[in-house]
């Protein structure tokens, strides 16, 4: 199984190490990621300005290229133009701090993902909710190591990928997996004013997270039971429903 | 009616520019928009590093803040902090270029509605489908006003936007408006591989549209058949059908 495997937190962060680590004992693993950190930059491509491929070594060893760019741009560019030959699966992570919820929108990690499903190729995220770097990526990588196993072979329509989140904690407190959907949550968001050394406002986003729900098959709740949430995700974002309750709009004229 | 107005092309654009006109003869228009091009950004959003809202000035009068960031950035700081009263409603446009298909995902137009809606206020997005930076907007202009003067009252869920794409064609040509779902199109990108003047290489991103499918309520399909295109788009990207189908990843152990 060839897999390329990709992440938002750059190339040499712990969690992408992890999961090329265990990834390994089931494939040939390549790895095109950015050469930093690019959290929150959701679905961002680069368009205006060109990107380069640096190979990136680790251990003396080649262990993939780096790109200046999104993990949009490295799906699309390695996909596209840099391997020789199609993955057969692609794998996102593991990322620094939990994607659930709305995050699933700012997430980075996640978009990789669903670039892949657009180009074709199986894919999915994993993520830790675990903002700490020394925080132990093993337990989550051998899971994910054995998800992506059964990738190729899973009832999965050709728009949808898995958003996997993992909690961060010991192997043997882990209760299992759930399949779930995504919480409906939010972020109480506000800017600190603050001043700069020339006598000038600028503003830092300072934020807090707000579960608004609590059903057993939300991925925010699950986390936070100690289980291993998998949601399907879709980049089909039409809502069908309200198509036919909205054709009033038809009735418009200028 | 109190209308907050943001796009993803920056506040010195003739798009943003035509739509602020027209809003203006339904209500108070804020403008809080990207002080520069923000194209492809998608939902990213800024939380490394701080921000700065600049007044900007037009034909001599204030016309709104200019933020250092993305159009989700924008959204997030005007209702947050920069706003004394939350708006009534988002419009966000016009936009260069149609956001369709697969490029709601990858559009910033979309995704500073989508944060305006996940903010709890009604949004929408306009596009026209023209790069040409002279092209007439007063016609684009005068339908989303006609559609934002609908969204207050519009029978819509908490978590759908309406995404609304214009024809760049003449007033008289325009057959309709259509109620559509997001159609399966997609980018067959290449990067072109490049040398600077020191002998490096570097890639460029070089992509071709295609659209995979021709049933009449695609949002592609009836933009080139001469109608106006409104989505109704929401962020819950859940695949809920899927969700049974995938139980058999509950069983994994490590």
């Amino acid at each position: 199984m060839r897999i390329l495997v990709t992440n938002d937190d750059g190339i040499d962060s712990p969690g992408i190490y992890a999961l090329v680590h265990s990834l390994r004992k089931i494939g040939d693993v390549v790895v095109v990621a950015p050469d930093r950190q690019q959290s929150a930059v959701g679905h961002s491509l680069t368009v205006s300005s060109p990107l380069r491929a640096s190979p990136f070594h680790r251990d003396g060893a080649m262990f993939g290229y780096a790109i200046d760019g999104t993990p949009t741009d490295c799906i699309k560019m390695a996909i596209s133009t840099l391997l020789p030959e199609k993955p057969d699966i692609i794998v996102s992570g593991i990322n620094h701090g939990a994607n659930t919820s709305v995050n699933v929108l700012y997430s980075g990690t996640v978009s990789a993902a669903t670039e892949g499903m657009m180009m074709g190729i199986r894919s999915m995220a994993v993520s830790l909710t675990s903002f700490d770097h020394s925080a132990d990526m093993s337990v989550a990588a051998d899971y994910a190591c054995a998800i992506a196993k059964q990738l190729p072979t899973l009832l999965l329509p050709e728009d949808t990928i898995l958003n996997v989140n993992i909690p961060a904690i010991a192997h043997n407190e882990i209760k299992g997996i759930k399949i779930t959907r995504q919480s409906k949550s939010m972020w109480n968001d506000h800017y600190e004013r603050r001043i700069d050394p020339m006598g000038h406002d600028y503003f830092w986003i300072k934020g807090e997270y707000i579960t608004l729900e609590s059903p057993d098959d939300a991925d925010d709740i699950v986390l936070k039971d100690g289980y291993i949430s998998i949601t399907p995700i879709n980049y089909d974002l039409t809502n069908r429903s309200v198509m036919k309750q909205i054709t009033s709009l038809e009735k418009i004229k200028i």
